[in-house]
C-alpha cells in the first residue's frame, strides 16, 4: 500500500516530530527519551497524575488525548507494539506531583507485561502507581471472562472519566475507582472491511475478500468472530448492539454513552449512517443516549471499518464525561 | 470497495438524520428541506449570517462547521455535487437576522450557478448577500487566473476569518472584506494516492497504479500536474510548498497559518510527518509558523493523500484565527 512516508524505519520518530512541532504549546518530549511526552501545562501538585500508551499507528490515541481534562503523559511503543519499560518510568516520574499515577491501557500481553514492570521501577522510587486495563471488545472473550477480552475503542471513554475525576482532585484510589467502573460499564465491538499495512513491509496485515467483512476483528486485525459478505449498515449495527447490550446490564431508561468509531479510511459519512441506526435501536429499547461521540478516536492506521462503544453511565459518570478537555486531537467545551 | 451503508441512494439523507441527530444540541434540520441546516443557538440579532455549503463526501466540510465561530447555516449537496438553490434560500432566509448573509463557498461551476442563483432569490426578498468564492488550490490555473482556481482545503480558513468577523460584530462588507482577505492570503496543493469511489456506482473515480501519485490532484479527482512514482514525503511537501510560496509574496519574518490536511484514508501518522517537513522548510525560510492545523478538515471520502495550505497573515487575520470556535467537528479554545 502506498505512504507518504520517508524511511520506514524512522516513521514513529518522525511523527512524534511533527506532533511536537504542531503542538508545542500542549506537549513535550522529555529530555532523554523520544518517545516519552507530557503535557507542556505543568501538572498541579497534588494532582494524580495520569498516563496512557500503547503502540503507534492508532492515532489520534494515543498521543492525542494528553492534556487539560485528559492524561498528563504518554509512553509511544512501536507500531502496534507496546512501549518499553523505560519512556513509561521516565513520564511517571516527570507527572507524579506526590499524589501517583494512574497507568490506562489496553489488554494486551506486551503492555500487561511492560507497564507491570514500569509501575514495579516506579514502586522503588516511591511513587505509588494503580494500573487500569480497558477490556471493552465483547468480540474477544465470552462474558464471564471480561477481565481477557482486549480493549478497543472504548479506552478512549476510560481516559475522558478517569481523566476527569483527576482533574477534580480523587485521590489516587478514588481515579482508580472511576477508571475501572468506567471500563467495567463499556463494552465494544468492531467490523472490518479492509486491512492496514506496517510501513516495513507494505503488506497488508490481514486478507479479506473484496465483498467481505469480519465481525468482531480487533485493533490489531486480530480474528473476529466471523466472515461473511458485505452487508447493509443497519444489519451490521444491529448484530454489533445485539452482542453488546447483550452482554451489560442494562434497561430502559437507563443512559449511555456512544461511540462510533471509524478505524482509519471508513468516512465520516459511513459513521453517521451507523450512529443514525444506533440512535434508532436505542430509542426502541428506550435507552436514553445521554452524549455521542462519532469520528476516528482509536484508529489503525488506514483499515476500513468501524466499531461501536456502549457505556452505561450514573451521575457521577455523566459529570466525568461532561468535564472539559483541551488536547491538541480533541476538544470539549 | 466496500461501504458500510444501506441504500446508495439515501445516503446523504441517512447522514444527516444520524448528524443532526448525534448533535441536536448544535444543529436543527429547517422544516420543509431535509438538506438546509441551521444552527440550534439562535443567530443574534444583528449579526452577518455566515452560510457554508457544497457537495456532500467533504465531511467534516461542510456541515460540520456550523456552530458557535463558524458558519450558522449549511446548505448540502448531493456527493460531490452542488447544493440546489432552494436548501441555499432557505438557509438564507433562517439565518438573516437584519444585517445581510455571507456565502462562502468553493469555485466550482455548479456551486457558481447554484449560489448566484440563490442570492438573486434572496435579493427578491430584501436579504442582502455577498459571496466570497474560495481558489485557493495553486494546481488548477496560473497565478495570473487566480479568480478561475478551485477552492479546496483552504476553504477551512476562510470559514474560520469570516465566522470570527461576524461574531465581532462586523457589517456585511467587513466580514466579506475578511473572507476575500482571507482567500487571497491562502494557497493550498495537493498529492492524491488513491480514489474513492461514489457509492452509487462502487467504481473508483480515477485509477493511480499501484505505486503512482497524483501531484496537483482536485478533491473530486479532477486531473492534477503530473503522475509520478509515489516519492518520499519529504519530497512531496518540498513540491508542494515550492509551488505554493512561488505563488505568493511571502517574506522572511512573515507569519503564516499552516493546514495539512487529510484526504480520507491517510493516517495522521504521515500528516504529522508531511507538518513535520513542513515546520522545517519554512523554518530554514525565516517564515514563523503562528498556528497549524493538521487533521481531516475537508475531505473526498476514502480518497488516499493529502493537501498543505498556507495562509498568510496580519493582526487583524491572526485575532481571526484565535477566535474559539464550537462547532460539532472542529473545536478550538
Amino acid at each position: 500500500m502506498k505512504k507518504l512516508i520517508n524511511n520506514p524505519e524512522y516513521v514513529v520518530e518522525e511523527m512524534i516530530d511533527g506532533y511536537v512541532k504542531a503542538h508545542s504549546s500542549y506537549v513535550k518530549r522529555l529530555e532523554g527519551n523520544d518517545r516519552a511526552l507530557v503535557t507542556s501545562k505543568e501538572t498541579k501538585e497534588g494532582k494524580v497524575g495520569i498516563l496512557i500508551g500503547g503502540g503507534s499507528g492508532h492515532e489520534p490515541a494515543f498521543m492525542g488525548y494528553v492534556g487539560a481534562g485528559m492524561a498528563d503523559g504518554v509512553a509511544i511503543g512501536n507500531i502496534f507494539a507496546s512501549p518499553p519499560p523505560a519512556p513509561i518510568l521516565e513520564v511517571t516520574k516527570a507527572i507524579d506531583k506526590g499524589a501517583g499515577v494512574v497507568y490506562l491501557y489496553g489488554n494486551y500481553a506486551g503492555d500487561v507485561m511492560n507497564f507491570g514492570m514500569a509501575a514495579d521501577l516506579a514502586a522503588m522510587e516511591d511513587i505509588q502507581v494503580e494500573m487500569v486495563l480497558a477490556t471493552d471488545d465483547v468480540a474477544s472473550a465470552p462474558k464471564e471472562e471480561k477481565d481477557k477480552r482486549r480493549g478497543i475503542a472504548g479506552e478512549f471513554l476510560v481516559y475522558k472519566m478517569a481523566g476527569a475525576a483527576a482533574d477534580f482532585g480523587y485521590d489516587l484510589k478514588e481515579v482508580a475507582r472511576v477508571a475501572r467502573k468506567a471500563n467495567e460499564n463499556t463494552r465494544s465491538m468492531g467490523v472490518g472491511l479492509s486491512s492496514c499495512s506496517l510501513p516495513q513491509t507494505g503488506e497488508p496485515s490481514f486478507i479479506l475478500g473484496d465483498d467481505e467483512m469480519e465481525v468482531g476483528l480487533g485493533h490489531h486485525g486480530e480474528p473476529g468472530i466471523r466472515k461473511a459478505p458485505v452487508d447493509k449498515a443497519d444489519n451490521v449495527v444491529d448484530e454489533l448492539l445485539d452482542n453488546i447490550l447483550g452482554d451489560m446490564e442494562i434497561n430502559k431508561g437507563d443512559d449511555v454513552v456512544v461511540l462510533v468509531n471509524g478505524l482509519g479510511s471508513t468516512p465520516l459519512m459511513e459513521l453517521y449512517i451507523m450512529f443514525r441506526r444506533v440512535d434508532e435501536v436505542l430509542k426502541e429499547k428506550g435507552i436514553n443516549i445521554y452524549r455521542s461521540y462519532v469520528g476516528e478516536y482509536i484508529t489503525s492506521l488506514e483499515m476500513g471499518g468501524a466499531s461501536i462503544t456502549v457505556t452505561k453511565v450514573d451521575d457521577e459518570m455523566k459529570k466525568m464525561v461532561d468535564h472539559p478537555v483541551d488536547c491538541p486531537m480533541f476538544v470539549q467545551r
